[in-house]
């Protein structure tokens, strides 16, 4: 997915054990870093990407990139890796498995977010790196951010987690459910191995589209559409896969239609089908308390009571190194702020602040200028000697 | 979708000309009729039922019904329609077109709330009704009551708008328009022409599926289910229809996907696919200030500020009967509680009880005692002469 004009560094690994226990070989990780380490070696930032993000922070994050902004590359070595899955360049269902000789496809075996940082890890080992100053990441890049500090305690010293959850809520494990109905449903799929020229491209375009639902809110969609109809023929011309039905012009096309088609249609060019899944798969094992606490993973009828299962967790954040900034969107309804607000309440001294927004999930995204000033801000008061000049 | 066992009252109009102008011939109304209307013909209770109901109110509200509860069959004369389209009874895709021999299928034209507000109003002259005491319904119901009031003024006194909105918003056209996309996907939908015998099974599984994301809430998805895991192979067995797939062998289950895989595929033999499509559409069109304020329905790059709009939805709500009961849900995601504030603001002299609960949209179903209180509390209030023994 990335031409080899634009190609990011790689280190390229001769094996590496997942958490499952299975190992893989020749493993690729693409980074990508900005700035330079300093003399101290205590200026490093690691950003941690959301499910559809890459190392490529400047595509996704740019907003945040800058002097004088959150990523001041005059003041930070910055750091972004693509996660295992991802099909941005580190070893995913698209790359080719060395023991057939043919792209993994379905056969990728499961990863999680320890698995992205324990490799990563590796990474900022080989370029030198001792220490973090902090790590930040929205959604899945928040997740990332936590299991940061519990894989290699001491290691980062802040964080700052947005939009996101001490472990993978019902909530969210059921909208990947639905995401990975529509797209296991999609003949073009096979069961995962479809050829690289015939994706189930409806599929993909499909669960984004019910992926967009979940990332904004109720209010962000009205205030955008509310019941704005859209000149019919002119919109279905323009996407790439026919999201449109005879049926439609019997009726009103609403702009917000037009919104999710579009954007659905605009996703499946980016994206593989495999690493989607592979990803809904990867968020749905987060759960920092798992295999950490004597209460994790509560099996069939499991009679442990929530109860005891929250305080696990709040005994655990209690462990994170203090003064984390947790940042949360008020209309997130993926995420929702009491996730983050459990964060604030358990890690030690950490501040919480909360983005008043209609943007929803996507406010992490959305809502930079915010975001921008309450991480700068924050920076400053935490890392003064990164400023002092 | 009755067997003859079961069957209900159905009138049959020889034609009936829908909002759209176009003509029905031979229009079938499924009803149903609880009690009995008293000398001064003053005791008519109309209920509206939501989108997957039917006039059958025991099989989806039976906790109100029965004497001393709010739908009491001593005291009122109860009412319930089935709304066009539906596929429990009343004319819909299902039916024959008299004009071809076959079943409409998707040639079933669109059909509008206020559609089926005037062919209800048809069967209640046909039953000697001539004032209804107080119409209620939660969701589509609640659209439907507002619209008896504007269809024909001072026919119904009181209105129970329950975890229902003026206007379909965009966030509900856009997960109307998910769902649309999810169903046209399935190559079994064939455009709406698919065999009777050979119907959409698994896209209609998991468009219900999605729309139960939005009937619950994360709080109540996270209180049922949390990250609970459930035996595979036990689970998967019971479904009439493949949900699962090779796969899922090797990642945990999660109770949630559990029970969206039972919930998906047991509602797949109780609703038709054009049946859920056609009623969407429908609900797309509500909006109360469409055709009767000079400010509905703005086009292509419509000018017109939403102020204005919102100015005239104001004005209109204001000519509606005074003292309605507005009932809200506290976490309801789909029609949020602003949505029914906005109504008890403009509607004069509105009562509005905010129910706090977990259960999201579903909660107008679920939360029954709650509801049963405040709608008893209300009738007792507005209709002392039917309490008075």
């Amino acid at each position: 997915m990335t031409s080899p004009l634009d190609r990011n560094p790689t280190l390229t690994l001769p094996e590496f054990k997942l958490e499952s226990g299975i190992t893989l070989h020749s493993v690729d990780v693409v980074y990508k870093t900005w700035g330079a380490l300093n003399a101290e070696r205590n200026n490093v930032m690691v950003i941690c990407h959301p499910f559809t993000g890459s190392a490529d922070v400047h595509k996704w994050w740019s907003p945040l990139m800058g002097c004088g902004k959150a990523f001041d590359t005059t003041r930070f070595f910055i750091f972004c890796a693509n996660v295992l899955g991802s099909p941005f360049g580190t070893t995913s269902p698209l790359s080719i498995d060395p023991s057939t000789g043919k792209a993994y496809g379905p056969k990728f075996p499961a990863t999680t977010i320890r698995d992205d940082v324990r490799l990563h890890k590796m990474v900022l080992d080989h370029l030198g790196v001792t220490s973090v100053a902090v790590a930040i990441g929205g959604s899945m890049g928040g997740m990332t951010v936590l299991e940061w500090q519990l894989c290699f305690p001491g290691f980062v010293h802040r964080a700052i987690p947005i939009a996101t959850c001490a472990k993978q809520s019902a909530w969210c494990i059921s909208w990947g459910e639905v995401k990975r109905q529509i797209i296991w449903a999609d003949p073009a799929f096979m069961g995962g191995h479809y050829p690289a020229d015939r994706p189930p491209t409806y599929a993909l375009a499909i669960a984004r589209m019910a992926g967009l639902l979940s990332y904004r809110s109720p209010e962000s969609y009205e205030e955008r559409f509310g019941r704005r109809i859209q000149d019919q023929s002119a919109s279905h011309a323009q996407h790439a896969i026919q999201l449109s039905n005879e049926e439609d012009k019997e009726y009103p096309y609403y702009e917000t239609q037009s919104y999710l088609r579009a954007k659905g249609a605009s996703f499946v060019g980016t994206f593989d089908a495999n690493c989607y899944l592979h990803i809904i798969r990867k968020m749905d094992t987060h759960d920092i308390v798992r295999d950490r606490m004597p209460l994790s993973l509560p099996g069939p009828n499991s009679p442990t009571p929530d109860a005891e299962a929250d305080a696990a967790l709040a005994a655990l954040l209690a462990t994170l190194p203090p003064r984390p900034l947790v940042i949360s969107i008020s209309s997130d309804i993926l995420c929702p702020p009491r996730e983050q607000a459990l964060l604030a309440q358990n890690i030690p001294e950490a501040d919480l602040v909360v983005i008043d927004s209609v943007a929803g999930h996507d406010g992490f995204l959305v809502e930079h200028e915010r975001i921008n000033e309450a991480v700068v801000q924050y920076l400053e008061r935490e890392f003064p000697e990164l400023y002092s000049n």
